[in-house]
Order: C-alpha cells, then sequence, then structure tokens
C-alpha cells in the first residue's frame, strides 16, 4: 500500500500522473491518498499529518510525501524506514515529527538512477523521482538498493510545549477543516477524570496529571475553564476545548468555527494555568 | 466495495486515516468516495446524497456515512440493510431518505466492542467505530454480530411536497457545484412529451402526469414557463427546469449558475401552477 | 485502468455514482482521479490535461473524460483509439491536443444501446452513457462493437504559437495549484545549456534551439530576461521563467503566485525576443 500527501491540489492533474506513474511500475499497489490540500509549501502541516496518520495504516505501508520547496535545489531526496512505516519524500524537515516518535529508524539517499523515470526534470520530482522510488519501494526493492545511508536528517524545530509545575505552555499548530484550532498541547488520555499529557515527539518524556475541571486555558484574549470530554457538553455556538481525534488539545465552537471565532493563526501562544 | 460519504474536507487527512483504518481489517475492500464535502454537519444533504447514490452501485455495497454532529453523545451507532445496500453511520437521520425509499430493512446498534479500534475516543466515530464496523461487514460479518435490533430509527421530516389538484408545492433542497438548484419536485420521468410525477421517499404514492409546456414555475420571483429536455433549447445565460440527474426538477443557467442568479437558499419555497 | 477527468467537482458524489456505474459492470478495474475540478465546461483546460497525462500512463489506460456543456444535445459520444492510450468522452473538441501529438488514430460513435445503461437520461450522460462504455472497453469489448467510425472528430483551434526568426510568440493556457502560468511555449527541453524548442501539437514541426541567457520575455508589462533550470534560482517572491513540468515555458514566482502578480488571464500574449 502506498499513501499519498503532497500540496499538489487536485485540479490539475498532478496527483493522478504521480499515480499513473506508481501504477505503470507497480499494477498491483493499493493507493490512498492522505491529503493532497497541504497548504502550499507548508512543510511543517505535512509533517504533522504524517505522524498522526501514519499509526493508523499497516506497518509496511509506504507513505509518499511531496511538499517540496526547494524541489531542483540540493535538497536530498530520501527514504526512511521506521516501525510505523516507509516514507518518501523530500529532506526537507517533512519526516521531523515522525523521527521524535520513534527510537530506531534507517534512512538512504534516492541516488540510484535505476529506480527514477529516465527523463529526470527539475521541476516535478514527485513524478519523475518519489513516484518511481514508491513503488519500487512497495514492490519490495530493498532499502539499501536505493543510495548510500542518510545519518542526519533535516529537521525543523519542535513546535512549543512547556510542561510547568503550575502552568502548561503551548502554541496553536493550525486550524481543521471544521475551523477547529489543534494545538501543541500533547499527547492527552483520559484517565477516570483526569488527563494524562505525555509530551509528543518526546518519547522519554514524563506523564503528567491534568485535573479538568481546576484550569484556566488561555488563547488570543479568550478563557476557558474546562475540558470537556464532546461537543455534546457547551451549548450550540460555545467555545470550548477537548482533547482531539489525535491527542492533542483542541479549541472548537461547537457546530462553528473557532479559528474564526478567535481570529488566530499557527503560533498563537496557548497558556493553561494548573 | 465501500462507499464512504463525510463533511470531513479532504485537507487534514481524517478521510485517510479512515481508508487506513479499513483496509489494515479488510485488505482487499474496494473503496468509492461519494463526497467528503457535504456541508460541516449538515446530515439532511448527506441523507439525500446516499440516496441518490446507492442504487447506481452493487446491492452488496456498505455505504460509509459519517455527519455526525452529535459525536461522543448518547446518539446510537448503527447499520442498516436495505435492498439498496448496507449503511453504516450515525443514528441521527442521515439514512431517513434511504429509509423512505425501501419497504424492507433490518438496523442493528453497533455494541459489539469486538468490532471497534481498541480505543474508542469520543471525537473522532469515524475512525474508532464506524471504519472498522464497515469493514468488517464488507468482510461478511453478519449484521446480528454487530449489536441488538433498532426498531425506530432516527428520522427528520421529509421535505415539502404538495401534489394538488391545479398546482405542486416543493422547496429547494440544494444547490450542486454547478450551481444548479435542485428541488423537491420529483421524482420525475418523461413519458411521450409529458411528465410523469411519482413523488418521491412516498413508495405508495400516486403517479401524476404534467404537460409541460403549459406550466407557471415560480421560485423567488422568477417564473419559468415550460421545463426542457436539454440545457440546450435555451440560449446560454437563460434560466430553465429541467428533470435533473437524479429525477427532480431543477432550476437552472445554462452555462452559467442558478444559485447566482436568483440568489435563494435551501428551504425556499417552489410553486408550480399547471 | 480508467483514468477520470470531469468538471463534476466532488461535492455532489456525481463522480462516485459514475464510480458506481463502471465498478458494477467491471469490478476489478483500477480507478484514478485525473481532475475533477476542471472549471465548469472548460473544454480546452480538459483537453490540455489529457494530453499532458496520457503519457504517464501503461498504454491500454481507458481514459474517461467528461466536460460536455452540450450533454443532451447532438453532440456525438465517442471512444478514440491512440497508441498513447483510449479516450471516451463526448466529441465536442475534448481529444484536440491528443489528436495533434499521434500520427495513427481511430475513432468510432458510441451508438450500440448495449454499452449503456438501460435509461438513457439528457443530462448525465457520464453516468448513463461514458461510465458503462469506459467499463466495457476496458473489459475488452473491441471497438468496433461500439459504433460506426468517425473520421472527421471535433477540433479546437490549437493556442497561438509562433516561432519566427527572431521571436517566439505564444499564450497563456491556464494558472495552476500554485499560481503558475502555464504558456503554449513548448515543449521545451534542455541541451546543454540551450532549450531546445519542438512545438507541441504539430508532430511534423521543426525544432528550434533558444539559448536562454540572451533572451527577453514578455507578458503584461512585465520583463523576465532568462530561464532559469529551478525555483531556487531566484530570490523568494522573485518573478522567473522555467521549463515546467509538462515541457511548457512556465512564468512563475518563487513560493508566490505569479496569477497574482501579474493579474493575467488565459488568452494572455507572451512574446519572447530572441
Amino acid at each position: 500500500m502506498i499513501s499519498l500527501t503532497t500540496d499538489f491540489g487536485v485540479a490539475d492533474g498532478y496527483v493522478g500522473i504521480v499515480k499513473g506513474v506508481i501504477l505503470s511500475i507497480a499494477p498491483a499497489v493499493r493507493l490512498v491518498d492522505l491529503s493532497h490540500q497541504v497548504p502550499p509549501q507548508d512543510v511543517r502541516r505535512a509533517a504533522f499529518l504524517l505522524d498522526a496518520a501514519a499509526p493508523f495504516f499497516p506497518p509496511d505501508t509506504v507513505h509518499l510525501a511531496v511538499v517540496d520547496p526547494g524541489v531542483g535545489t540540493a535538497r536530498r531526496a530520501v527514504v526512511l524506514r521506521t516501525p510505523q512505516g516507509l516514507f518518501v519524500g523530500p529532506d526537507n524537515g517533512l519526516f521531523t515529527c515522525v523521527l521524535a516518535e520513534v527510537l530506531e529508524w534507517e534512512m538512504v539517499e534516492l541516488a540510484n538512477p535505476a529506480y527514477r523515470l529516465p527523463q529526470l526534470g527539475a521541476t516535478f520530482h514527485g513524478r519523475d523521482l518519489f513516484a518511481p522510488a514508491a513503488a519500487h519501494l512497495a514492490s519490495g526493492v530493498p532499502l539499501a538498493a536505493f543510495g548510500p545511508p542518510v545519518s542526519e536528517p533535516c529537521r525543523f524545530s519542535l513546535p512549543c510545549l512547556q510542561v510547568e509545575a503550575d502552568r502548561v505552555l503551548g502554541e496553536v499548530l493550525y486550524a481543521d477543516h471544521f475551523g477547529n484550532l489543534i494545538t501543541s498541547v500533547g499527547r492527552l488520555h483520559w484517565q477516570g477524570d483526569d488527563l494524562a499529557l505525555s509530551p509528543a515527539f518526546r518519547p522519554a518524556g514524563e506523564t503528567r496529571r491534568i485535573a479538568v475541571d481546576a484550569l484556566r486555558l488561555q488563547c488570543a484574549g479568550h478563557v476557558i475553564q474546562r475540558v470537556c470530554r464532546t461537543y455534546g457538553e457547551v451549548g450550540i455556538g460555545d467555545l470550548l476545548a477537548l482533547v482531539g481525534s489525535m491527542g492533542f488539545l483542541e479549541i472548537a465552537v461547537r457546530q462553528g468555527s473557532a479559528e474564526q471565532t478567535l481570529g488566530v493563526r499557527p503560533g498563537e501562544r496557548v497558556e493553561i494555568e494548573l
């Protein structure tokens, strides 16, 4: 199986062409679109998405990811193998979040011309370079055949998350399709009536318990006093905080858009007094 | 085969994750997207869509539908079996239109924890509950294994359609991608030069003949005098009425948008004097 | 394999219904979306897209294309066979670009009612006529079984491209998802430090060499002095020209939108002084 994540949009046929190339090489492979609406060249957004989605796919899935502002420049093209799946894409930080959650991984550079299209252009490596590599990888070509090992992959700085004695500081990561604001405060899961916070992207981090009824969350001048379990606990149009499907704290408006209500952008500070 | 209908959009990877879960359980199943652009939480729109699409799929297709404003609350999760296919989703009215068109059906609640993901969260039942159920159903698990029967499914009131001696009253259901206004006046089909109207969602309804050249359709102050067979019968930019692909009367503008021209919204009254 | 290209959008379920019809007839066929976001009724845009994508698919792929402003009128429905694949759709110019690039082709009209749905409506031939034809074609039904040969397919006039002694005249074809302006100046490929221009859609055209550092490209009052190999050769936000992934000259803004910067529309003149 190959999943696809790009910023190509779906209007121009670029994704279809990538799939044509894959299926020409590996006719029996299953293809699943993860997203082609990553905001143009938003490597961080794609990195979060890959990390959130990979655990729900079989561990031998090849995740093809092409968000590639540096296409045609000297940035490396790579394959990454982790216990959560295989990843193919540019080495520009795309795999930062996946790498932060695993203890073992192996990366090689896509250097072997046998696993490219014959004509490698400078503007569409999704088609000429990454699609053939993903197809060959899904067909069983071993990692080492693609090229030499990469020991220091490119990584961006992880989103802010400070867990202190009496407060937690985080930031808004992005707004989803519903206008829910996904924050860096995670991963959270319920333990009875409390929340357990095990900082994401820090495999060795300590778990912290949070009493959900005795907190004060502030973001962009708005205050929320507790964390709900479901949208239904507040009135339609009311602001609430809850644990989102990926285990991150979300700020939402029931049957509305928190993004519009708060008017905030990625990077906005979120502070929780405990 | 499993079809998918949601209001998740395609940017955030939620649909891809649902597919990852399905294919982890049922690797050989075929997946077909019906729509992921149902307006957020618009259960009625999804209900029309399921009813319109199901007849064009093999009758053993599993239609997975997740438009779920009440996720995490007490609303039931169900599987529905009809002669037109199997349906999986929340019991919030989503299956109103499908139920209105069949004489026999069977519904059970998704109560058996064996057919869920181990961790059932409160915000993403599409992933944790409905996707596994659809995958197991498509793999041959019998209906009764999922849970106890449901005898009174949730239904919303059907859209307005009054057929009187000298007029038909209906309403605008929604505007499609082309700006065509789909109305509740249906199902219609041509019989020679007349239209036969067999009210939708009323299996026992009487058929009524309509002479298409002697009518007067009014909507939002605009008047249309006849029903065309094709867009080509009027000039570019002109308003027309015709029988849409689902058998409902549509108000359209040739190579334009009736939604913009008339400026109306779902629920707008449509009156036809015969 | 069947690829799908339409202007249906993805909200209304029309594409899902087309796939349901195909898979009811040909359950084992692979489906790949090329685009469903062709601007409504923009036959030229779909024609460019089909031509650009087909070479990257296996040559026995059936490309189903439905952009059909004349649905229900007397325009023919056809199947086209070329060395680059099979094509099914309305005979309204959709195959102009594909036809212009091949020396051999065969076209027949979709006249045989055995390869349609039983009820052929007047508004959704994608579902009733083209989907069944594509499914039967992919299942091995021979071309001649569909209907009589067509010797003079409908074609639109090809986009402007004049190659003169001291200049090249072209036009903007369209803006893609990134805001890159794709022009008719192609097909280009690098030969050392020069570009070789082999006019598209003219199989017998002569190749012309262009020195990329000694030119002056003008479009909408903006001037670009050379052709880059990659986006990285200019600063972020700067205007550049490069050879796009389909071999056509593109005007782009690095990490920005040339469409917005130049404010131009399809048809805008592009002039290159050599």
